[in-house]
């Protein structure tokens, strides 16, 4: 069975429906290794399909835990599996590690960056998203966001930097910038990375530190709208608002960033100098909508029906972040980990079901299993739509959840088991600078490898 | 009690016995915070001494199994721990990240790069080794040694993503190459990376890979003398060649390196295309006979008298494998773990019982705890001395041995016995290929990070 197609019977418009070719099994190709991707791939694995999975980078990531690998409380490994190892169990199941440049609706081809076309007879989508710096990409240098483990290994450098930096420093302004961390966007990823930042300052500077005093540590949190958590009912707001204080992060709502430059931030309220920048002000789709010639609207999200099929084409799903879906209630769904998951499987049984026993599939409908934010230690918050959580309880529920997430992600208990005993001792385990960062401190001088 | 010392007190000769002080502590400065200088910092901690440890870093390393972060066996962080955390207990101990540049012996001051002049009344040298590229630097870039975490990482980055490249290549005799790795030395480095990556890659495609035959892929291990191990005696090394050969590995002793260029390595044998090139041929010690002005022989290792103290010194010494002790058969102490360890240990306590209790100490004497390398799963030597030991039951106490250092070194329990069981059930955790990574593989392309 040759990989590369006989493309001569495929010759067809993007807008007809995909050939039922009979002598070779359907090729189903899905761009994109996170959450939903992964999902369509288990639901077609050990069938007699053909599928390719095609990322560009060799692991999937469990991103609602990337925040710890920011501050040092897990390394990347713990969250972070080989896509090869998770789908090696299927023998249908072809991966490929490889950049994507487009897509020939009428060859029905997938183009890569470096390497020959991929045919597909029926095409997902699943690229995920990427943070939008609003025309400011010259921002991403000195305020990263946190989506990759690159990012992730970035940010934990840059704050142990810092306070090794200030540890040494002998002027008590450039201690003071050093000890800031500033994050930008009080969406989730702002309230986790601010709340796990502060708990991990001030243990670190009262524990290892001899020079440094907890209170020169300064954590600010800065939202351009009127509220931090704006998915969620006011009550759960207010208490997060509440515990964010009590960790002695400095929260300023209705402020707006102008400019941020190597160690500094400028917004509407006055200049802040910084050891530490992070962003997570809002999120767009990757650039998947190109490759299908579509314009950018609504964050660059494609549009799909109810069966998740890309609005004007056959056979080309788009899922999860990269895709619009507006449900019964004319809003669009959030880009959460659980509608991709909850996509893919839908999508997954779908093409089964049509392609291995001819019969049409019901449209997808999104089951909230809840929204949650953690704070810090022992303070988490939970909006189920109808119920409501937040303390001690909703700290612990989120707790029970990840595991069970974490296990079911990686079949590894051993680390998830380690992993909650670490977070709950404040033990940190992953505290390392690699030697060769580029740190983007505001540094004097940048540290030589010999 | 300030840190920054009055320098009056101290304006006298390097050559001259150091100062006792009266009325403020002594104080000891310890470069470098491996084997050697933690033990020396252990001994010291809670004591009336003012210790100050200088690092580069602020992790320190179990460099015995730095070869299993290279090939994905375990996470940079099981085997780095923080050093503020190690010593984070002794509060006379204050820890710097910093890069020293030089030693001024009249002023008695360790010169950093950018801080303040750190004082001392005794200085101990425990800054390590490096790879030796004989003259030819512009090799490291190529073909990188395996020292610090950051290399571990790259090499574990370029053997993954060579796998990658050659499951996409259509080019046989480019795959070919890229399935090949080549590792230049056959120390114990060597041979445990030659085992390692042959044992990984034939597991890596026969599960993961469908366009790849475990019989394209080759290790070949190129050593200039007539035997690999030379430091062990010939039944140990005939044992490992035959189990190095089980492995598939391609063992060419006496042929030496000419040139090493992006993915090939010309040889006295050859030139030999190759995905991956290894350096493991010899080490230096660190520069730091140049802080001394000391000229470099024997490799740039200092000697150092039976107290360890730095000929023609005064309260300066050097241990591990900055140092360079003779024993008594005339033969320097080899540059391994164990001897810097107990040299720190030594030293530690002979500056405990000089300062603080007033009575000179025994000269050093190094007890050999016996020489090991592992070449693989079950297979592994041990030189004793006296006794010898090969086969399962060597690479059972290889384990059990390595498991309790390792406790010791970071005093996680959990980690190391989920590491044993990951090592003994062929999981690799820690297949990670960094999405930004400068990787040096004979690439057409470069992949980019949106």
């Amino acid at each position: 069975m040759s990989f590369h197609p006989d493309t001569s019977v495929l010759q067809r418009g993007p807008q007809e429906t995909p050939p039922t070719v009979v002598g070779r099994p359907t090729r189903i190709v899905i761009i994109g290794a996170g959450f939903g991707g992964l999902a369509v791939a288990r639901e077609l694995g050990n069938t007699v399909l053909e599928v390719t999975v095609i990322d560009r980078r060799n692991h999937n990531l469990f991103q609602p835990l990337l925040y710890q690998v920011a501050t040092a409380a897990l390394s990347p490994a713990d969250i972070a599996e080989p896509i090869r190892r998770t789908l090696g169990r299927y023998k249908n199941i072809r991966v490929m590690l490889a950049e994507v440049t487009g897509v020939d609706q009428t060859a029905r081809h997938v183009l890569l960056e470096d390497g020959a076309p991929v045919a597909y007879d029926h095409l997902i989508i699943a690229t995920g998203s990427e943070y939008n710096y609003f025309g400011h990409d010259e921002w991403r240098a000195v305020a990263p966001g946190l989506k990759t483990i690159h990012e992730a290994r970035l940010i934990r450098q840059r704050l142990l930097l810092s306070f090794e930096r200030a540890e040494l420093s002998q002027d008590a302004t450039e201690k003071k910038a050093l000890l800031t961390s500033v994050i930008i966007g009080g969406g989730p990823t702002g309230v986790e990375l601010a709340g796990a930042i502060a708990e991990l300052g001030r243990y670190m500077i009262t524990r290892d530190f001899r020079k440094l005093a907890p209170e020169d540590f300064r954590v600010i949190l800065i939202e351009a709208g009127p509220k931090i958590l704006a998915a969620f009912p006011d009550e759960l707001t207010d208490y997060a608002w509440h515990e964010l204080a009590k960790l002695g992060v400095d929260i300023r709502t209705g402020v707006r960033v102008e400019n941020i430059t190597r160690g500094s931030v400028q917004t509407s309220g006055g200049t802040i100098p910084a050891g530490n920048i992070l962003w997570g002000a809002g999120v767009k789709a990757s650039p998947a909508h190109k490759w299908l010639g579509l314009e950018a609207k609504m964050g660059g999200r494609i549009p799909v029906g109810p069966d998740l099929q890309v609005e004007g084409t056959k056979g080309i799903y788009a899922l999860g972040d990269t895709a619009l879906r507006i449900d019964d209630e004319g809003k669009p769904l959030p880009a959460l980990a659980q509608v991709a998951k909850q996509q893919g499987e839908y999508l997954g049984k779908a093409l089964r079901e049509q392609l291995l026993d001819g019969r049409p599939s019901e449209p997808f409908h999104f089951h909230n299993r809840g929204n949650t934010a953690v704070i810090g230690r022992h303070a988490a918050i939970f909006d189920f739509g109808n119920r409501r959580l937040k303390g001690r309880l909703a700290w612990l529920l989120w707790a029970i959840v990840h595991v069970f997430l974490l296990v079911n992600f990686e079949k590894r208990l051993l680390v998830t088991v380690q992993w909650l005993w670490r977070y709950v001792t404040r033990q940190r385990g992953a505290r390392l600078i690699d030697e060769n960062a580029a740190t983007g401190l505001p540094a004097t001088t940048h540290r030589s490898e010999t």
